[in-house]
């Protein structure tokens, strides 16, 4: 019982704590003259229920839809309003995109792709990083949900290929594994920053900057990313490898390994094909959108209607995705509390008071040093969703007030909020995932976290902001 | 690989018949002034939408999925409206109660219930026929899914009572097990009845009456069911004695077996006795909403919430309920479907065009006569849903039209779509795990229906139709 008893009184203390934030807010921090009585007590419960996605005294989902039940007892908001999020067709494009990423792996079709890559890449160590990196930005393209992509996919590859070459957590760890483990990881979050679809809570950035007017589109995210991703993509391992050199720099043996292990899997299924139209298919229509102008959920929610009526797909398959459940849980109701929030006035009422502080710099300094605020703030975060949540509408509204554009303030902060996750071993969730195999020690891990940051913010900042320049962002 | 083929052709003739559905409805059949060519697309769609829910070429979730997937491409709906369903509180309401329900069924409350009802009642066959059906109607307070509650917690019991007299499938069958089967199913139906959460399409009939401008309540359903519903579940079990006696008529070991295994479950757990607090302070506040006006999905909501908070429930409980997601998806996209449908004045159109055809006949004449109809035609229904579904809201409609009372039409209605699930061995879903267990030839089952049926429809006709004028229903 003692011992069972513990995380329970944990957990009430965690509650409480969240209680007390609720109160403090409400009672104690001077309320905004513009902001309603009701729109400061919707204050309270946000901040109650981002700093409780941070100690997680329950599951985050699960506190979300607390949060979606207490908004009409404690709120103007109406229950049907509180629960209009779970109708937004950006929450359902997550979902579509959930199901054929299911696909996706249920077929092995990921893994194929993965194992292609590293087929033709393979023959160094520095070639395996690449491979396994461009592989899981190819997925990133159409599977939201990093831990099934870079977990659930490329991982397992890049431990087996590790231990092929006899390398394994402990005295062997530095002949190959721990330079792939840091590296894909590093490279996992570069991948996250340059989809709309790279992470679950991107959709939420481009809402929340729809919010200020700003509208992204999957296309446009992509053009966005795609070239300050690659250059990153490009470099990181370059820096990681000249730090972190692997024992063994030659690696034909992953490369036939892949060869072995596509042999076995043999030609591709008729599954497969489907599958692989359906990708090709979805990813051009979301390209381009802007021409044809079919909604990208619509795109998404037809992609999975054909794998479904194809069989690619079983319903049940759909019904037993917990991890996309959990998603639309959360993700519904924070999508909502967070539009509550600044149609009350919340934000920009921030962003007046901290601006007034700022009153002496131009937007750029603003920004740059906002920027750089942001990224490191993410050491506090285990998760790019929380930090979103808690600080990306905030600078929007703090830099758009200060008069920056909106489309360099809203591309930057959005990258950031990704890259940033790979500062630590808990950023996001693939980062215990990789880290958590033990090739790496912790000091090692956030040394090379570091470091990436550094030449990360270096190639966003420089190529990234001339390209956003080109594209006319700003 | 032929086996396989077979149903693949089977499913893609199927889905060529709803394909054939919608373009007969959009070309041939002539669309009333009234509609607009864009509603009567969406009529077609909703009917091919309903065939499909009948001959099931993909299940029903998907089916609606794909509905509402297709609603923006071929009507006037865009897809945040097409949506919006998932958003609405009748919805969160089900969800909801599907979660509490999951923690009667994982703590064994439930279980608990039937047997204190075996225990106190099982002394004779009749008796435990009784047992189990007041234990039904209790979950059914809370409990929409009716395979959940009828198909896992009562009908196992009922065939552990009927074994203990070594009645099985067969030439035993008539000792016991036989008349339990059909008789506690008999009452099951009537239990689907008797509440807005007997079953997991009443809530959409509730909402189908609210368009109507007839609102119902829990409590409502609650006062309309509750006099007839007592009435069938008393005369109804005495009925099928007399047709269909059992060989053993008296079962002390019933009430034997029930309180050993009492015993063996041991006093209330703590998540028991938190649980039933729940329980009962959910009913309680859904009999009150009148008085203090929460909204019963809050209720519903917070229950949930306690029960989650007090470690009852797990999250992971929550995102594996699969049946609930099921239901979400179908139940969401079909209220807003018919939504849609009756703003676009096709069912007010429909029941004008019906309703000249009965111009000679009085309001209670027509209802009689529609409802008779409305009965007998679950003999075409696998689904309380795609009846009601299908022939609901036009028969609201064309009675509405008809000058007769709303409250009347909505109670009148809605029972005998559950009432006439008790026809045949496919009617609903525990209909087939009750039927399947083997105890009765489908001649007897079919019989003791339409035996069931007559008692039913002349109980709720005369004492329901009594009762509702007390309560100032017409």
């Amino acid at each position: 019982m003692a011992a069972a008893e513990i995380p329970q009184r944990q957990t009430l203390l965690r509650l409480a704590s969240l209680v007390a934030i609720y109160l403090f807010v409400t009672l104690v921090l001077p309320r905004p003259e513009s902001v309603t009585p009701a729109g400061w007590r919707l204050t309270g419960l946000f901040a109650a229920t981002v700093a409780g996605l941070v100690i997680q005294p329950l599951p985050g989902g699960a506190l979300v839809l607390l949060a979606i039940t207490l908004a009409p007892l404690l709120t103007d908001l109406q229950l049907q309003e509180a629960l209009a999020g779970y109708a937004d067709s950006t929450v359902w494009l997550v979902m579509a995109a959930f199901f054929i990423s299911r696909a996706l792996l249920n077929t092995g079709l990921a893994r194929r792709i993965a194992l292609l890559f590293v087929r033709a890449f393979g023959n160094t160590s520095l070639g395996v990083c690449y491979a396994l990196s461009l592989s899981d930005m190819v997925l990133a393209s159409v599977i939201p949900s990093n831990a099934a992509r870079s977990g659930g996919v490329i991982l397992p590859i890049a431990r087996s290929i590790a231990e092929l070459y006899g390398s394994l957590p402990g005295d062997t760890a530095r002949r190959l594994g721990a330079f792939l483990m840091v590296c894909v990881y590093q490279c996992v979050v570069v991948s996250c920053a340059m989809f709309y679809t790279g992470q679950a809570s991107n959709p939420l950035a481009a809402r929340m900057a729809g919010d200020f007017g700003f509208e992204v589109t999957w296309a446009g995210w992509f053009a966005a990313g795609l070239v300050p991703g690659l250059l990153s993509i490009a470099i990181v391992p370059l820096v990681i490898y000249r730090l972190n050199r692997p024992e063994i720099t030659r690696t034909p043996e992953a490369a036939a390994f892949a060869s072995s292990q596509l042999h076995e899997m043999g030609p591709l299924k008729g599954t497969e094909k489907i599958l692989t139209g359906v990708f090709v298919a979805v990813c051009g229509l979301w390209i381009t959108s802007g021409w044809h102008g079919l909604d990208i959920t619509i795109t998404a929610l037809c992609g999975s209607m054909a794998l479904l009526l194809t069989g690619v797909l079983k319903w049940d398959d759909v019904l037993r995705e917990r991890a996309a459940w959990d998603i639309f849980l959360w993700y519904g109701g924070l999508l909502r509390l967070g539009r509550a929030l600044n149609d009350e006035g919340v934000t920009r009422a921030f962003a007046q008071a901290v601006g007034d502080y700022f009153s002496g710099l131009s937007w750029m300094a603003l920004l740059l040093v906002a920027l750089l605020i942001f990224f490191y703030s993410h050491y506090a975060f285990a998760s790019i969703t929380a930090h979103i949540l808690s600080m990306y509408p905030a600078f929007l509204a703090l830099l758009a007030a200060k008069g920056a554009p909106l489309g360099l303030v809203v591309f930057s902060f959005a990258s950031f909020a990704n890259l940033s996750a790979g500062l630590t071993n808990y950023g996001t969730t693939p980062a215990p995932m990789f880290y958590g195999h033990g090739y790496v020690p912790l000091k090692d891990w956030w040394k090379a976290g570091a470091v990436a940051s550094v030449v990360n913010i270096a190639i966003w900042l420089t190529a990234g902001f001339a390209w956003w320049k080109l594209l006319g962002l700003w």
